[in-house]
């Protein structure tokens, strides 16, 4: 054990764990990674690690639950904004997080770690408190609206799967992926609001909300 | 052994290893299912099972690869019909499909299997083989069109996801599903076409295009 990592206090140790187990996991899957290695890394013993980390499994899950609540504050937007700016911000602040981690992204949705149940549970709660942003951002959150929220579901696919084929191609411009995402949006949404019998919004609200928004964004 | 296991072609002894397999499959995830399990539901010893399949990995790998041949072959229709019928004719397959085989649709996409390099490998490929098919129906398989691609990978991210969960919560129409598939797909090509520069379409080409899909499915 060295002077330096002896001399850390508990939040900088734990915090000193989970930043050496994040580089590690950007060079290599899951499923290579143990308990072992970590401790080597951050230059003490695994009897240490231990008394911050039960397992390999809980040092995932609060790497995973860190970025979770990352992309989530900076996906789900500040609610006194007009509305499309609320979505702007929304999808620009996750493409943010995503270039900004790049290898972990990868990693987690493409990767080993991406079938474990502690990684799901998290990645479905992520989607979750998306998709509820969104209803509530419509000002649906009372309704019944399983059509919607189904096709919301469908959304975060697309955006997920755009965004890896995206890193991996790098040869289209991010504004281009931007105009795609919000063009999937306003179709999604529009066809689920309108299967759902309880959205209060006729034909023509769900035809002037599209116009809008298309607007918004220059969409054709 | 029993007699009349003992009995069985080898053509039928190998089908035979997959349909029990794939039972045992619709009941637990693919990390709970053992060599020793098959042989055993098979009524065979496990070192006969291993004559016909190496291991657990080229079992499964055979089922998968029998699961996406025959998923393709109901996703793809014929070339001869009209566009839109084609499209048609693929999102019902490719839902028919589904219906027909729900619990291995969950487990595979789910489940533990699903981060498999093998699964991975054959969904990859499956998604590749739409991706590719839709094109051709588009008539632009020899030009470069990564934003187009992109934006289809993301539709069939939206496909999966919306379908599994339309699955679990089993209380929206087959037909309001599909309307949401063509609605989507739809904005993604459009949005796709309009950012690659060779595509030969101009914008009231794409207008056009999409005006004429939608009326087809009756599309707001």
């Amino acid at each position: 054990m060295s002077e330096r990592s002896a001399r850390l206090l508990p939040a900088e140790r734990r915090a000193q764990l989970l930043s050496v187990t994040e580089t590690l996991f950007s060079d290599r899957p899951y499923n290579e990674i143990g308990i072992a290695d970590v401790a080597r890394a951050a230059g003490i013993t695994q009897g240490l690690l231990y008394h911050y980390f039960p397992g390999k499994e809980a040092l995932f899950a609060a790497i995973i639950e860190a970025h979770a609540a990352d992309l989530l504050a900076r996906a789900l937007p500040e609610r006194d904004a007009p509305i499309h700016v609320q979505f702007e911000q929304g999808v620009k602040g996750y493409v943010d997080y995503v270039q900004a981690h790049r290898a972990s992204y990868f990693n987690l949705f493409r990767g080993p770690a991406s079938s474990e149940p502690f990684f799901q549970r998290i990645a479905d709660r992520t989607r979750q408190a998306i998709i509820d942003h969104i209803v509530s951002v419509m000002g649906l959150s009372d309704l019944a609206i399983p059509a919607t929220r189904i096709s919301l579901r469908g959304y975060i696919g697309y955006v997920e799967n755009a965004i890896l084929d995206w890193l991996e191609r790098d040869n289209v411009p991010r504004a281009t992926l931007e105009r795609m995402i919000f063009a999937v949006i306003v179709a999604a949404l529009r066809i689920g609001l309108e299967a759902d019998d309880d959205v209060p919004l006729t034909a023509a609200d769900l035809a002037a909300f599209e116009a809008d928004f298309k607007r918004h964004f220059a969409l054709p």
